[in-house]
């Protein structure tokens, strides 16, 4: 995937997105988020029981709902603002519609 | 966590669950899934777009929802199967609805 | 919509559902879940706070996630059993993880 | 419920809400999901397959979504915007951002 062209950046410097202030803390998610996915690897491969495989997922589901969410925030906070400044609120207000939409049909 | 009380197994042999019939290709799809969240990882690090993150969370999601939906669909066949051998139906779906709907609301 | 193929039922008779002990519940809840619908009806006439709508269909959509669960462990205990006892028991959990799996995706 | 604290209105006309511009519509909708809602409730009266009944249950919170994903769409686009005149890009943000969060875990 390239970065998306609704949102070119320079080629020298880093972007600044909605979740740049946070980025330490956002990493830290999702790395924890790895873990539980090699945690139900290794469920699967030691036989373990199915509903307690069924409740990690579930809370990985949950963990995944609040990195997306968190993004989102930073998204509507910071890069809309940036947005509207440069003419292109409508075009990013269903951009980000069309993510709420994903998030909650999952996919 | 430890092996699910209701689900003794015997220590010398694996237990056969729900999912040994398929375990190479539900361990493939978790590997698969612990590849994307991954790769969400690497965009966040490169400071790619919100709404590009976002995409890879749903799709995360919907991977998700299959193994879910696979795991479960095993349990009722055949976990569920052997419970009703041994009298505890009540008991193994009353345990199953729980994870139900830990899955629709996510954790 | 018709009957479901899969669950013929005699002409002269109330067919037993999985809902059948608890059908006067099930029913007081559709019809509070029919009130909730037009209450936001109301607050969309009277031109009420978009958010404040957003919460109730939220409510709604809760209410909903219950009587579904509820319906489909009715369905597990009593319908799956008797279904069991017919040689159907594939077909019937084929067809019970589908509708798991619209509930999740919702529709 | 009363009118939210955030959004104050003049007494003596309608409040423009991010939904005004297509309140007819919006509320032919939810009609449609009214009459949805009495059809389980038919569905139940009449002894109809579980199933089937699920499968209506999920058609209705599919409808939901749309309502509430328009919904909140014209409050991005309107009602933020405003707020945005007023000072109130933060709190409003916030306000949205829970609203989000409730309907991805539906209530």
């Amino acid at each position: 995937m390239t970065t998306h062209a609704h949102a070119p950046t320079p080629a020298t410097a880093a972007p600044a997105r909605g979740y740049t202030a946070t980025k330490d803390q956002l990493l830290t998610r999702i790395r924890r988020i790895e873990g539980q996915v090699r945690g139900i690897e290794k469920m699967v491969e030691d036989d373990r029981y199915c509903i307690d495989v069924l409740t990690q997922i579930s809370a990985i589901q949950a963990a995944l709902d609040k990195v997306g969410l968190g993004l989102l925030d930073g998204h509507a906070r910071h890069c809309m603002h940036e947005g509207a400044e440069q003419g292109r609120s409508e075009e990013m207000a269903t951009e980000m519609m069309a993510a709420v939409g994903r998030l909650m049909k999952r996919g």
